[in-house]
């Protein structure tokens, strides 16, 4: 194998994180050859083009039948369907990661499967607000967090060549329980995400009101709205499968936010300690 | 005066926001001379080091006697508390301009006062959460809204040089009156920077007791907090000034967040129409 760790790898999902992943995979020769699917065929033609992947497979069953390593990079919602059927036919020497958002709901769909160590959970803390394969960035991954959860669950071989792949993208390995994954991802990534959605349509309200012209705004607003343009159908799963953590994150957030209400409507001095 | 629309420029606050102006003054030939003054010496001399400004003046008062445009960058507090004593001491030539992030106390601060045309009241919505001499960027007012307040209390001559100014140092000029400016203001900036204090709370409050790590952060936390950087002594005053209006913003905001909570809550179909 020298120093490819997989001969084939399979991308199911060749968007921003996916396509990311093709990228690095052919940079730091990881891969033999890297094949592709996607649910919306354009993406895959788009893909190839691009020459993030070397071939466009018909079907998720024919990606998954050819690749070493199957990558995952479907909305959470798919994941937790599709997931079990794939363990079901994999091999064992095949190696399947995800690279979700939510682990919780995943690791309860695939805790008594027989399969289970064929499969690694991995969430990198690294995206952008835009999507689809034109949005695949060079070295996304690196000196950012990955996360992987419940590795305990995973076979030996499997967790250290996923390990070592993930090291050589550039990645920081961190480990922890499902449970703790969608408690942090809610508070760091979940819940902002909410507020950002919840600031644009604020806005947007003002301006519908004409009480606005948000072509004023500066870069703070700019700032505070990018994640909102992050797609729907990838995050609306997500906001329902941690629905706990999530709710819990942003109640943590009305509290504080209540408190600032306060300190400026009663022209508190508390207003600075909150701030600092 | 050829090409230089202010034989002297003095500057009172040599930070971002001013010592912006000083490097496009300086770019754009619109000076002769600048002259700096700041509360913090050290800044002064940080400004006069780093080339922003030409001179650093010992007061305020030696500042504003030696200048044509005399620029006051500085917390909106002491603007309302240093403008009416400037005006008292204005020379019938002399045009002197606030940058400030509120409008309604300052107007009515200078109301009546017989100088009062000699002032324009203009807010550039530029700028970034770093603070200080060393902040200073090359063109950040070019493509970038400056608004002018309440326009028809300034005198012709001082209004006609100042627009000039503004449009010479490329940014796009927009007219509304003081209560305009701070609704708009609250809205666009005000609000977003207190959801990014609380927001910053929220993750600090949960790191402290030990449920996160917040290194785990990926990009869309930063964008969202960036601005809780900005420095206190600026935005307390700001948030002080503006408290009506930044407090049915943040009303408006809760709301929003309140029906992304229930639809999160009730797993209801209305999320998608929400983050649409």
């Amino acid at each position: 194998m020298n120093d490819l760790l997989f001969p084939t790898v399979g991308i199911a999902g060749i968007g921003l994180i996916g396509g990311s992943l093709a990228k690095d995979l052919r940079t730091f020769g990881l891969a033999g050859r890297i094949l592709g699917w996607n649910r919306t065929p354009a993406h895959a033609e788009r893909a190839l083009e691009l020459g993030l992947i070397d071939e466009a497979l018909p079907t998720l069953a024919d990606l998954a039948a050819q690749s070493d390593l199957l990558i995952l990079a479907m909305p959470v919602d798919v994941l937790v369907r599709t997931l079990p059927a794939l363990l079901d036919a994999a091999r064992p020497d095949q190696t399947i990661i995800d690279v979700g958002s939510t682990k919780r709901a995943l690791a309860e769909a695939v805790a008594t499967h027989p399969n289970r160590p064929r499969y690694v959970a991995c969430h990198p803390m690294a995206g952008t607000e835009r999507s689809g394969p034109d949005a695949a960035l060079d070295n996304l991954f690196r000196n950012r967090f990955t996360l992987l959860i419940d590795p305990d669950r995973s076979a030996p071989d499997a967790l250290t060549r996923v390990r070592a792949l993930w090291e050589r993208v550039g990645a920081v390995l961190a480990e922890m329980t499902a449970a703790e994954h969608d408690r942090t991802a809610a508070l760091l990534s979940h819940m902002p995400h909410v507020l950002a959605y919840a600031l644009a349509r604020t806005i947007k309200e003002a301006e519908r009101n004409q009480a606005l012209n948000a072509r004023f705004a500066g870069g703070g607003l700019a700032s505070m709205t990018r994640i909102a343009h992050s797609p729907i159908s990838m995050w609306q799963p997500i906001f329902r499968q941690n629905k706990g953590p999530l709710l819990a994150a942003i109640d943590a957030f009305a509290n504080h936010l209540a408190a600032f209400r306060k300190a400026i409507a009663e022209d508190d001095d508390a207003l600075a300690d909150l701030m600092r």
